[in-house]
This record gives structure tokens, C-alpha cells and sequence, in this order.
């Protein structure tokens, strides 16, 4: 018997007009979509998706605690692989949701780890939310020869204050708790007035500000982008 | 009078099902489209967006030299800039076609720098070449705390060798007659068994080998990937 497929599909950062159309097609025509949600709380890949879904799909749901520890989600994800392997054994391919792209920075990793070499796995790639926070924010990002850098923000001060000043561009990941000493590790590198602020892009509750003017708390989903470049594309 | 909108849509990394739904709407609805083009060739731009250009719309083509002096590169951008504001003074709203994501080493910054603030302007963002990259080779990109770098090939070879050393996972773009170099350098780092080479992700003529099996030769669309982690994400 011929075992099924499994596809790992990139939303994009929030906004449904930005899913490929690959990405559409494939949720479409899914019979098994597969997704993660905070525990007790809604899926933000499956709202993405949602308009895609068919009424007779089959869902899997992750439930990923927010803990620090990783052993919790870790069985989330064993459990998630076993249930999405059961599929793919008789044959029907499964479509796993993936908030931006699969690979950047996204859960479906986890799975990816877990899942390929055993089964046929095919990657969408997505619209990560570093083009859609500088689209949204009119920021040009690297042009020419510069470098980029992609920091996650829970990296210490000094990893971060490295990482900065050793790139034209900067984008800083997952926010969150973390604002206070990336806005630190900025200004003491005197780029404040080179940093924007994006929570939400694309979404209907979009923030985006200079830094400096960024709000005491930051969400999860928010961004910081640093350029320094002074109009190196002319 | 009301003045156009230029809106600077990427169109994914070639595979043109990887455009995007705003993308594919935005180009099938557009009276003008206008696109870059290597002088005397073709445009990769138009080809990927192809099949939704509208029989009726006007195309406005940006012949670009391949000079190494950027004079003039600016002269054709200078002119293709000013054919865009003749339209969006008309009120009619231009598309301009972006290979990838627009703000990601991509020539729509040169229109972004000339005709921003002067008229509307969005940019609808795309699947990175880097995104396509990893889905075609099966890499797992970066996960929790990996620091990302993208390095331009051209850099000098410190350059290249510090940003690699730096961070868990690097994406050099723009490799072609820079391939030596930088087998040179990955190869004094101990890396060249972390690193893939990739050219013309998700087209025809795709190739996908370990670095050690590249071709002599690489053309310009071509990256490689080097990826340090050991499975960080289990
Ligand atoms: C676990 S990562 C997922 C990244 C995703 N796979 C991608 O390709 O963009 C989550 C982080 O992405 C960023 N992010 C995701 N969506 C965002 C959005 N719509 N606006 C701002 N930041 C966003 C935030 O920094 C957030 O902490
Ligand atoms: C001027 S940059 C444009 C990048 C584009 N704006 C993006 O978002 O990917 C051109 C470089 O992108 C990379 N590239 C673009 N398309 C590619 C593809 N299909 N396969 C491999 N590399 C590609 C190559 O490194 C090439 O030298």
C-alpha cells in the first residue's frame, strides 16, 4: 500500500491574502490537516487557514503548553507525529498548518524531526513575518552587499549587542517579555532612531512606531527591525 | 485629480505557484505592470507572473546593464521611475513586479527610494529565495534561539568567515564567481559538511548537492546554506 504525503505549508504572517497558492490548493484539497494551538487556546495557523479548510477534513490539534521547560512539549509533538504517521500509513497525505514559513523559526520542525526520512515530506515555504513587517513598516531591508541578521530577543545582552553591530540590518524575533533589554542593547548603541517597532502586521490590530515609542509590554508577536544603511540603493 | 498607487509585489522565488493570493490578484487586475530585465534578455520577473498579466495591460520594462559601476543601473531606474509617476499621476495605479520579496536585495528599491513619499505606495511581500532554498533541500533553517545570518557572496573573505562563525545557520546569496571563494572559507571553518549548494530552487533545471559534489561554475541564482545545529529542535 502506498503511504501518504506529508506537507508542511507556510500561511504567511497572518493575513489569508498571503498564502500562496500552493499553500491554497493544497489546504483545500486536504483530507487531514494538522495544526498546533496554545494549550486551551485557539490556533493562530488554523485561523489563517481557516476559510480553506473543508467541512469534511479530519483536524489534528497540538496542544503546546507554554512552559519553559521542553519536556511537555515534547510529548505534544511525539503524540502529534504518531497521530499524523497513523495517516500517512494508510495512505492519506496530511496538510500541517505553519504560521509564516515551516522552516524559519516554526514548530512544524518539530514534526519535520520526528516524521521525515520515514515518509514522503514536502515543504511550501511562506511568507516569513520579516518581509510582511517590513512591507508594512516601508523599511527596505538589506540591499546590495549588506548583511542581515535575525536575532531571536531572548538571546542575552551581549549575544544581542554583538549581533547588531555586526550587520547593516537587524530583525529581532519573538519580542515579548524581552523589549526592555533589546530597547537597552539599542540605545546603547545609539540606533534607536533606526529602530521601528511592528506588532500584528498585516492584522487588523497592527502597532507600528519607532522604537521609542514602543509600549511598555510587548506580545508575542511583535518585532523589532533595526537598519542602518542611509540610502545605500541609490 | 486622484494619483495611482505603485504597489511592489514579490512573486516568490520562480515556481509561479508560489505567488502569493494578493500578489496573483494584484497583477491579473493591473492595467500597467512594469518589471526589471537584464539589458537585451529577459525578465525573470515577467516569467514567474506570466500567466496572470492581463492581455490588455501595459508593461513598462526597466532594461538593466550588468555593470559593476552603478551609474548606469540609476540612469534606467531614474527613467523607469519617472514612466511609474506618469501613470500614477494619471490615477492609474502600477504594479511593479519583484522576484522574491521586494525588500530583500531586490531592485524594487531603487523605484521604493525614488518614488516613496511622493505617491502611495504598498509592497505586497514574497516567499524568500532563502524559504525556497530550505524547503528544496530539506533543511531545517533555524529554531528557538539560532541567530540567522544571510551574507551577500560578494563580501571579502573575513568578511564571509566572521559572519559564518557567528551564527547557527547562514544563507550566502549572490554566489556565482564567488563560489571559490567561499568553499574556500567554509571549508577552513570545518563546515563544508554542514553546507548544501542550491541553484534555481523549485524550477527545471533545480540542482541540489552537498557543497563538496557543487559545480565548478555557479550561476547568479544560486545559494548555499550552512547549518550548524545538531537536531537543536528535538
Ligand atoms: C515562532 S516564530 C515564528 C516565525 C514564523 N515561522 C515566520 O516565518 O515568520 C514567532 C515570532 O515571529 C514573529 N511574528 C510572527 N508573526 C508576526 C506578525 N504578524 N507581526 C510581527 N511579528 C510576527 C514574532 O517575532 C514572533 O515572536
Ligand atoms: C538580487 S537577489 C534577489 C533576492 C529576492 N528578492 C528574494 O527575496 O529572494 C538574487 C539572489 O537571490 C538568490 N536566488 C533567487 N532566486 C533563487 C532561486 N530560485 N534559487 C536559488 N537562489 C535564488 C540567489 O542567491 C541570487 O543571487
Amino acid at each position: 500500500m502506498r503511504t501518504g504525503t506529508l506537507y508542511g505549508v507556510g500561511l504567511g504572517p497572518g493575513d489569508p491574502e498571503l498564502i500562496t497558492l500552493k499553500a491554497a490548493r493544497l489546504i483545500a484539497a486536504a483530507g487531514v490537516v494538522a495544526y498546533p494551538a496554545l494549550a486551551g487556546g485557539a490556533s493562530f495557523a488554523r485561523s489563517i487557514a481557516a476559510d480553506l479548510i473543508g467541512p469534511a477534513a479530519q483536524e489534528i490539534v497540538m496542544e503546546v503548553p507554554m512552559a519553559l521547560e521542553r519536556a511537555p512539549a515534547q510529548a505534544v509533538y511525539d503524540a502529534g507525529a504518531a497521530r499524523i504517521a497513523g495517516h500517512l500509513q494508510q495512505g492519506r497525505d496530511v496538510v500541517c498548518l505553519c504560521e509564516g514559513d515551516p522552516l524559519f523559526y516554526g514548530s512544524f520542525m518539530y514534526l519535520f524531526a520526528r516524521l521525515s526520512g520515514r515518509f514522503a515530506l514536502e515543504v511550501v515555504p511562506g511568507v516569513t513575518s520579516v518581509s510582511a513587517c517590513a512591507a508594512r513598516a516601508g523599511v527596505a531591508l538589506v540591499a546590495r552587499n549588506d548583511r542581515f541578521a535575525v536575532l531571536p530577543g531572548p538571546l542575552p545582552e551581549e549575544e544581542l549587542s554583538a549581533g547588531i553591530a555586526r550587520a547593516e540590518s537587524v530583525a529581532i524575533m519573538k519580542v515579548g517579555r524581552h523589549l526592555g533589554k533589546i530597547r537597552r542593547v539599542i540605545a546603547a548603541l545609539g540606533l534607536e532612531h533606526r529602530a521601528v517597532y511592528v506588532e500584528r502586521a498585516g492584522l487588523a490590530e497592527e502597532v507600528i512606531v519607532p522604537l521609542a515609542e514602543a509600549p511598555e509590554v510587548a506580545p508575542y508577536f511583535s518585532m523589532i527591525l533595526v537598519t542602518k544603511g542611509t540610502d545605500p540603493w541609490l
